[in-house]
């Protein structure tokens, strides 16, 4: 989006046209945040409050109790930080990052649960809902599993069907929303090696986390001006990102995080919450996959926007 | 509503008018539903359901897992059963049933998180929530602690400020809801013996709590019918009920609640609930104590309804 | 025990000897007991105790509070009834049937807590831990995962490098915790179809899951008895059981055991908790995987107790 | 101990003996520590291990997951600091710092588990638990409720009756259980301010803690040295006192228990874990009230080591 137009049906067609509309280009940055819980502080939400554009407040399953969420979300407010729910597997001590075998529609119902809970605590801030984004273990697998993506869709989709999910550029997972008709928002990681096919390269292989700020910088801007990066064997990928990915529970985040927003804001992206518009292409029900039709003009720009 | 007239604000002021509107009249039998929790069955839903008329529906803290709160919002609705948030402290082990002395803005922010999530879950059934009854030791400190009440009522009014609260009939809560411009539903209790002021004996007295069906069904149908209760001491007390408590939770329960509604029904009580007029009494915002005004007629029946 | 000799390496090899020792014959029934949880009841405990020969007590983290617990403990002893620690993976609302993806070291100390917290109570009502049984997914996860049966025997020998583990008969887990030098419990399952290399028929397949009461008792004499069980393709398998597991959670389960256990007797194989002897057999420190040597002498039946 | 002699079965007696022995004198530091919770982190546990001479390690019901108990366990071993157990209320949110109305007998049934649940981690450390310091709101019911301090000192006893309690020098809890012969270390407190009464003047109130490192030091010097302490209306009271608290989870805590120490030491007084000679003083069952008899020669000093 922004900029960005039709949705490919395979990562890594070739040839995808250059962007030329939404000038200055702009992209959104977004960070995990209202991770304490109860008498344990975790990050330094009020510093990157002042960087991204975009906030996911954990929804009290594996981080985040109604306090927290509330002040998270009315700093977040004060900041003009978008806010997005951010839910996760029912797990305080693993913090969400165990992975969990559950059935697709305990999830949904345990995705649909944690979406009430902060809407509610949000709209007594006055502040709406901009988008959803699994946490951990729940992100990674409904990454690689189409089945538990479309159950998490359900669950957004019967809370508010314009409310888009972020989900990995160029996943499996981004197809199968996309085909359901749901509106998503394609996720690029700053500081992850990327696979020749667009998977993230795993945690613990060599090289498959960026700690060198320049490199972070450098991704991050060539995913969001180019919708290009390289991946570890040398190769281009080219993805069409909406949003950026800065981790906020490193000692270095914030740095980081201000870094990356300078390198952007340097070469002239804006850094900016996804546009309202987005939502208006929500579909008011999930498409099966059999009827997932031509969605293009109801999300992201006309084919006439492209360049050529 | 249910012959119910402008409110009293003291509890016990004599001579309060006999009703004759409504006819025939109505009550609300409201009982706790949806306590199971992941592999734990309890109480008997299905019958209750065909009993009561107000289902309230435990919202995760103290009971209740998304999907046995979705499986029992469905079932309300099939039932033809209003349904309530059932909010509770945050005690699966202790069932909400252990007094917990938390700061009142965290009581606040826990029962907005539990409307938010039972109430996205209800929406996603069909379902608009008709009250909120906080549960177990939250009730038990509640009613007699005004100051939680407004906060429990702050977090009600943050959510949907037309949604009732249940409260003992002629509490200090009653009162100070009332106060605040809180719509409340007042409630009595069958199998419990009343003080002659007003509150329920405690459990555990000698007496306390009544086991047999008749005197059971006469307390039901006394406090529905006439607005009047005999006290342990004798004394006669007169309480306006909008909404009768069932308990569900003992092997009996489904009987005794059977009978109750056969008797109510003999005597042309109708079993009903709670009417959708009730909420557009509801203020948008708390009033502070001082401004507490004449909201006689945003609820309950006109003065001149009432037959002196 | 009961005459088991030494342990096969592979499972299903070629001619295993038939055995003739302990005459007559014993059996352990096992069943998991103590999984309720606060206000929660689950299972008939009192009844099967009257059944079993060991309990598997729930530790607190799937099911079973410290109160439940101490009067599961209680009921044990009082009905002669050994008690095994039944650990779980944290999750109350998953009942510990959930497959969790923890590092072995974060399972090893969970396993470590829950049996020091058993033991404690159990200490309390002047009982001795008999045995260790993981429960549910973290049984399933450790009978093909020698790793995770390994940081689980790691745990145990902490505690008490005396305590055997319950382990599906046949299984790699099996295998690996004989080879480092853990004194097991041969376990066999009455009401599951075997495969014909000795794992169960995975829940949900056509006839994986024995209702019939008459089937089950047969499969429980054929596997206490001749130590053979038929696959369902119909050939033989040869199984060394030490114990039998008995589902306590079904409405008829109390009825199946009775009848399970009239079939046993009825035969002559007596129900029994395992002879302590076997805790001799267990080694201060786990072997490493290289230094797996032969402990025949050191559990089971010397070698000339086989009838060849 | 630590020149401490028999026991005071009244708070403020009259003219307490001034102690002499033990040259030079000693006194316990203790802190709480391990209030981690999976990747929550609590407390700067290294710098306050080279401090304090009792580490009291949480549990697992308000902090402290097994993983966070292991690794503080085998840190403290490593700074030769004792270790006890911390066992609070079952609340993660709250930890442990809400007051819950707890039947006695859940209570201990609760401090049981949490103690077995250390051992086992601790014995599998090679550490054997030192003591036990009720956490939190647990605490401050204690130090008021002689029947709670009972319930807890009954898990005590259960789990090993040689294992002393920590409660506050001079309160009603001190009297119970020394009535009742549970061995105990009285807590002195250096940064809060005393009631005449022996009482902790409540939080909140002015003038309640105090921040000045100097007057902390200067009280932590004249409790340990003189066994005295000047309350806030500046009467002086005289307290016996075996350990000291610590607090650890602000910002400047380790600065600070660092200058105590250091002044502690500069006027004689070397930090030490309390002796291992007053477990000896242990009884093995709990008396009665009745039945509390002379328990002098048990526990601390002989009458004759006393400078009367």
């Amino acid at each position: 989006m922004r900029g960005v137009g039709g949705c490919p049906t395979r990562l890594g067609a070739a040839r995808l046209p250059r962007l030329r509309y939404h000038e200055p280009m702009g992209i959104d940055l977004n960070c995990d945040l209202g991770e304490s819980f109860g008498h344990w502080r975790l990050g330094d939400d009020a510093a990157l409050l002042s960087v991204v554009s975009s906030a996911n407040v954990a929804c009290g399953f594996h981080a985040g109790d109604p306090r927290v969420m509330r002040a998270t979300v009315a700093a977040a407010r004060e900041a003009g930080v978008a806010v997005g729910a951010h839910p996760g597997y029912r797990d305080l001590r693993g913090f969400g990052r165990v992975p969990m075998q559950l059935p697709p529609d305990a999830v949904r119902d345990d995705v649909l649960y944690q979406l009430g809970a902060l809407a509610a605590i949000a709209d007594a801030e006055d502040v709406r809902l901009a988008h959803v984004k699994p946490h951990g273990a729940l992100y990674n697998s409904m990454v690689r599993d189409p089945e538990l993506a479309l159950a998490i869709a359900e669950a957004v989709a019967e809370f508010d069907a314009t409310l888009p999910m972020m989900v990995l550029a160029g996943s499996a997972a981004e197809r199968a929303l996309d085909a359901a008709g749901v509106p998503v928002l394609r996720e690029g990681f700053l500081d992850r090696a990327y696979l020749p096919d667009g998977e993230l390269a795993p945690r613990g292989t060599p090289g498959a986390v960026h700690t060198d700020p320049e490199r972070v910088a450098a991704q991050a801007l060539s995913l969001a001006r180019d919708g290009r990066v390289r991946a570890g064997d040398g190769s281009e990928l080219r993805l069409r990102v909406d949003t950026l990915c800065i981790h906020g529970d490193t000692p270095s985040a914030v740095a980081l995080a201000r870094r990356v927003r300078e390198a952007l804001e340097g070469a002239g992206v804006r850094v900016e919450r996804p546009p309202e518009a987005l939502r208006r292409g929500g579909a008011r029900t999930l498409r099966g996959a059999g009827d997932a039709g031509d969605d293009g003009p109801e999300r992201g720009a006309p084919p006439d926007d492209r360049d050529t």
